[in-house]
């Protein structure tokens, strides 16, 4: 059923296509594949020389401008003048470790300690999402004593050796590690009817049964709150509380992966698992956390994070460094202030509707979904089938690139055109991308 | 034998001091904690509230100057305008990810790989050591089908799940995973004679025999090349090149942790291996790569390489972002400009000089060893016995702090001070900590 590939290998570029290309970009990719070799990954069948960026837009050496829809790092926007006057003053005063006392780091963790629920009380910084979601499998490996983790079936939550067991998007044909168990992502396309918090909190009861049977135990459940990988699903609001009230009863832990969804995105709230009424056990976060500067964290609740210190030791060099503390302030700052959440709640709306009513002209729109500015939208053979379109979905990314539109596909198939653009986006930008969107398909898939 | 503290704890601030400090500390002592709660490690027993720094000084928000001996990540130097300049220009224009292609981390990638071997061909960036640790197991893992590793016992490669199993330092008191067994580190002062290298390797061979017995098999040797958390041993030149030998013989990978000594900190050469006239499988860098921007990395082979893509995708978000690049550039710019390996070499020459002579008159100072600027100067109760003095050391960092001068300690029973200034370290600054240090000790152990 799969595709052999993997979420990271979609809209990768092909090295076998570099005779094709022109000169000057032939030596600057080959040129990347000297140093990075086969761990490199870029986008595009012809890959993009990027040289600066503004708000919404990105422009390449030879000047051309692309409205970004896919760079959820940026999230405040490229280049936010705040942010970057942040990290301009910071990085000229200070940038050590939190083994010393500095004002800029207690502000912002008491500030982003503000926006959880109160039993999510104390935090550790850490440099990425990966690291989060390492030391988060840890903290709940210790304190439930047991070792089993439930995550999606195309999850993909960072790039450690321990995360990537949890991530099978990464580890693409290989046969999950004894502790990992996998439950079909909430897709409420193709679900048989009927309630899908209760099925898919069905499906986590049985993973939890298979954990306890094989003598791993139940740790814990993991998921990004937006299904991003998976393919990007957020409704109905609240089909994660089934779930999550059977995790707490088996006796485990809920942890929320805010590392795409959180910091505004879903437009309904900071964190994706407020959409859905649930109170997480660990919440890890990273991609926007710093609009580019490399930063991450996990809250979770006192007594879980003391279960850990008791066992081990655990100290970051980079995390929550004075200037990443001063990035991460700036964009509390700017979300609050531009009304971002409101501006991701109003612009995505907008959008979802305009590619709805250009899903009237053009059966290879199986599904537009999402919420806020994190949008996901499907690509079928038609809409009776739905069957995965992904071959569609790769020629609409590569030809919106030449027409200055950045996007990416998600989900098990790359056939689900994955739009995040910065939350600044506007109702312009929005009605520009429905239209480019609306003309290639016209020109991918002729009536 | 061991104390149950680790390396970690060194140092650390007791919280159960609180109620001894002035009102001003104890409430950003207690700020501290409530949100980072017993995760937060903090220096000193009473902790310092920093807020600038400038080349080799730290100064705290009352105006009171520190002379750094203990920060090896703003290794060219605190706030060094080359670095700030080019992080403040970099993020005004870009901050992205590999997947575009971008001028700067192409021409860092390449400035890098031309520091080391010619075998040595290829990169991946990463945000930090422990990703580029972590990083480094996957490959040689895959590379070699086998899952062992050979760590010193008291070894610190960071923070992830992967790389806590390989650091016993974050573990004390627990068994060791099953893929992984210790060899003592390399201490010429207990020592029973003979020859350094033959006994080291002798001990690799031992463990190289027990993981393969155990049917674990022998995937590699994972040292930091000048030894930090055991105590900085760095002599004699070429000690390790009978191991590594011996590793290449059992089929093993030999990787080079130049988190610490890497950069020019040894002073002999830009990498901590150079010195002992071995070629590394793998090269681990953080640290100072960025001079305090987050950013780490791994260099090995192509062929080492393209077995792990083979097998598994890897991307790191931030990794090889510009803004990253652009740092690590001008930290390989200052280093080469200003002569810094050059300078570690003299004036680590001349601070080991003069602790030596200091030496006579005290005979808790039973070793004074290192290499250019990473120096271990270790406290004993006196040079017959050698008796491990971690009170003593204890003493004589806490009286230093209050004569503005910044030291840590290391070794299993933290009883090795720990120096490693900014390479940009003068002989003024070299002779007022000597200085310092004669008093200090002449307080604590009046003859």
């Amino acid at each position: 059923m799969r595709e052999d590939k993997g979420i990271l290998a979609l809209n990768a570029f092909d090295p076998s296509r570099v005779s094709t290309m022109d000169a000057g970009l032939r030596d600057a990719v080959q040129r990347r594949l000297r140093s990075f070799g086969s761990a490199s990954v870029l986008f595009y069948q012809e890959p993009i020389r990027m040289e600066r960026a503004d708000g919404v837009w990105m422009f390449d050496t030879e000047g051309r401008r692309y409205l970004d829809l896919y760079n959820n790092v940026p999230s405040v926007g490229h280049s936010h003048p705040r942010v970057v006057e942040a990290i301009r003053r910071q990085v000229g005063l200070l940038n050590t470790h939190t083994r010393y006392l500095s004002d800029v780091v207690d502000t912002y963790a008491e500030r982003l300690l503000a926006t959880f629920p109160p039993d999510i009380d104390q935090l550790v910084l850490t440099c990425t999402g990966s690291e989060a979601n390492d030391l988060a499998l840890r903290v709940a490996k210790l304190a439930t004593g047991r070792t089993g983790f439930i995550v999606t079936e195309t999850a993909y939550h960072g790039n450690t050796a321990a995360v990537t067991d949890v991530s099978p998007s990464s580890r693409p044909g290989q046969p999950l590690p004894p502790h990992v168990r996998t439950v079909p992502a909430p897709d409420a396309l193709r679900a048989a009817g009927g309630d899908l918090g209760k099925s898919f909190a069905t499906n986590v009861g049985r993973a939890i049964a298979e954990l306890e049977q094989s003598g791993v135990g139940f740790a814990g459940l993991l998921v990004d709150t937006i299904f991003s990988s998976d393919g990007v699903y957020a409704d109905p609001p609240g089909f994660l509380a089934p779930a999550v009230q059977l995790v707490h009863e088996k006796r485990g832990l809920f942890i929320a992966d805010e590392v795409q969804p959180g910091f505004g995105r879903t437009g309904a709230a900071l964190w994706g698992f407020a959409r859905h009424g649930v109170v997480p056990d660990i919440v890890t976060m990273g991609k926007p956390m710093g609009n580019g500067f490399p930063m991450g964290g996990v809250a979770t609740r006192t007594t879980l994070l003391d279960r850990f210190a008791a066992e081990t030791k655990y100290f970051n060099t980079f995390g929550g460094n004075p200037v990443a503390a001063a990035a991460g302030l700036a964009v509390l700052d700017v979300i609050a202030d531009e009304g971002l959440i409101n501006n991701a709640q109003e612009i995505g709306g907008h959008l979802m509707n305009g590619l709805r009513e250009i899903g009237n002209r053009h059966i290879q729109i199986g599904d537009v979904r999402g919420s806020g500015l994190f949008i996901g939208l499907e690509l079928v053979r038609d809409r009776d089938t739905k069957a995965p379109a992904p071959d569609i979905a790769n020629e609409v990314i590569n030809r919106l690139r030449y027409r200055g539109i950045l996007i990416g596909a998600a989900g098990p198939f790359g056939n689900t055109l994955k739009i995040r653009p910065p939350l600044c986006f506007t109702k312009d930008n929005a009605d520009m991308f429905v239209a480019a969107c609306d003309e290639v398909l016209r020109e991918v898939c002729p009536a």
